[in-house]
C-alpha cells in the first residue's frame, strides 16, 4: 500500500525555468521528481500547492507524492535532500499524511513575500532575490493603497493574459506593505492567485511608492478589469513562495492592515 | 589638488579570493582600483578598513582612495558601480573626506556579523552565506560563553598561524549571540582583531553550543595562548564586515552581554 508525503521545500529559483517540469531545461518538480526516483526506484508525479515562474523562489513550497516504499520521514527528507544535490532545492521538512491530502487541490491559501530593496547602488550580496528600486518609495502610502485591493474582486487587472483561471474573481486576505531599513517588504495571502497576480499588484503598488499614483488610482485600475489599466509586473527575482496553508492551519479571513476599510464590493 | 574619497562597499565575497589584490584570481580591491581607473584614468590604491579573506562578505566595508579629477560624491558612487557591473560588488556611498583620513589607518572599531543556519536541511537560498550547522545549538549557553571572552586579552589561542599582526593582545568590545528562528547570528565587535579571530571564536562558541564544551572550557582554551587549544576555524561563508568605525564615530567601551562579568585581565 502505498503512503502519501507532503514535504515542505526551499528553493532559489534564479537557475530554474519554473516549478513545472519541462522538456527544455531545468525545473524544481524535474528536479525532485528525479531524486524521488533516484532514492526509491519509484517514478512519482509531484504535485506543488504553486507552479511559480522562473526566477521565483520559494521558502515554503508545499508538494506531495506517493511511495510504495516503506521509509520514515527522515529518510525521505535526508534521501531527497542527498539526491537533489548540486541543486539549490533543499527538502525542510517531510510528512506522512492522509491519501486525500493533496498539495495543490487541498491548499486553502497561499503566502508569498516581494522583497524591494530601495537604494541608489546596485545589489551585490541580494542579486536576483530582490528587485533594485533606486527612486525612494513612500511605503506608507503603498500600504494604504494596497487595502484597496483586499476583499473579493474581479482580478483582470492583475491577470496574465495566459492565465489559465476558470474565473478572474478572488479573494484578497492580506496586502501588507513595510519597511525595514532599505528593505520594502510586501506579504500577500489569499486562497489562491491568479497568474502574476502578485508581481502586478506590487508593480502597481511600486507607482503609488514613487507618487505617481495614489490610492484612487489603485481603486481605478481595479474596477477597469483590463490588464494595461494596473503597472508593470514585477520581477520575479523579488518574489518568495513563503506558506500554503491546509485544512487545520490557521488561515484568517481577510484583514484591513490600514484606515481604509476593504472594499467588500466585487470588481 | 587631489581629494580623499571615503567609499563604504557591499560585495558577495563568494567569487572573490578575498579583499587583497592578487595576481592569480579576482580580488574586491582588484576590482574596484580597476573601476576607479576606468572613469578616471588615475591608477590608485584602494586601501580598506579590513583586508577580509577569500568567501567573506560584506555589507558595509570602508575603503580609501586620492583621486585629482574633479567630480561630486554621487559621480564617484554611480560611476564606479557602472563599471564594477557584472562584479557582485556595490558602492553604497562615496564621501569627500580630509586628506589624513585613511580606511585603514584611521579606524577605531570594527564590526561583524556571523550566520549560522541551524537546521538539519541543507542550504538553497543561503548557500555559500551562512554556515549550516544540522546539531541543534543552545545559543543562550554560546551568549553566555561568549561573555568570557569580552575585553582586553592574548587571543593567541584564536589567532590564525599566518597572522601578521604585532601583538596578539586585542580587546574584544562585544561578542552577541541571539537567534531569530533557525538562524543563529553573532555579532562581534572591537577597535581591530587578529587574522580569522572572529571564525576561530566562532567555531568555539559551536563547541558550546553543541554541549560539548561549557563556559569554563573557553575560559580554558584562552588562557592557554595556543591556536590548538581553541575549536576550529568556521567557514568564510557566515561571515560579514558589516561596519567600520572612525574618530566621531559612536564606538562604545567594552560591553558585556550577558551575566558573566567580562574578565578584565589579560589573557
Amino acid at each position: 500500500m502505498s503512503q502519501r508525503w507532503k514535504i515542505t521545500v526551499e528553493f532559489n529559483g534564479t537557475s530554474f525555468l519554473g516549478w513545472q517540469r519541462q522538456d527544455h531545461g531545468p525545473s524544481v518538480q524535474g528536479c525532485l521528481e528525479e531524486a524521488v526516483t533516484r532514492f526509491s526506484q519509484e517514478v512519482v508525479t509531484v504535485h506543488a500547492a504553486g507552479r511559480t515562474d522562473s526566477g521565483v523562489h520559494a521558502t515554503g513550497m508545499v508538494a506531495s507524492f506517493d511511495l510504495e516504499k516503506p521509509v520514515s520521514a527522515d529518510k525521505v527528507r535526508d534521501a531527497l535532500n542527498f539526491h537533489l544535490k548540486p541543486n539549490p532545492i533543499a527538502v525542510l521538512k517531510a510528512e506522512a499524511v492522509e491519501p486525500d491530502f493533496h498539495a495543490r487541490f487541498t491548499c486553502i491559501g497561499r503566502s508569498y513575500l516581494y522583497r524591494i530593496t530601495n537604494r541608489r547602488a546596485p545589489l551585490a550580496l541580494d542579486a536576483g532575490r530582490s528587485w533594485l528600486i533606486s527612486h525612494p518609495l513612500d511605503e506608507k502610502a503603498m500600504h494604504m493603497a494596497a487595502q484597496r485591493l483586499i476583499g473579493r474582486h474581479d482580478f483582470s487587472s492583475f491577470r496574465a493574459s495566459l492565465c489559465q483561471a476558470a474565473s478572474p474573481v478572488k479573494t484578497l486576505a492580506e496586502l501588507t506593505v513595510s519597511r525595514m531599513g532599505e528593505e520594502v517588504r510586501i506579504v500577500a495571502r489569499a486562497r489562491s492567485f491568479l497568474h502574476h497576480q502578485v508581481r502586478n499588484m506590487v508593480g502597481t503598488l511600486k507607482m503609488v511608492g514613487e507618487g505617481r499614483w495614489d490610492a484612487d488610482d489603485v481603486s481605478a485600475a481595479l474596477a477597469a478589469r483590463d490588464r494595461s489599466a494596473a503597472g508593470q509586473t514585477a520581477p520575479a527575482d523579488g518574489l518568495y513562495f513563503t506558506r500554503a496553508y491546509y485544512p487545520g492551519d490557521d488561515f484568517p479571513e481577510p484583514i484591513s492592515g490600514g484606515p481604509s476599510a476593504p472594499s467588500s464590493t466585487n470588481g
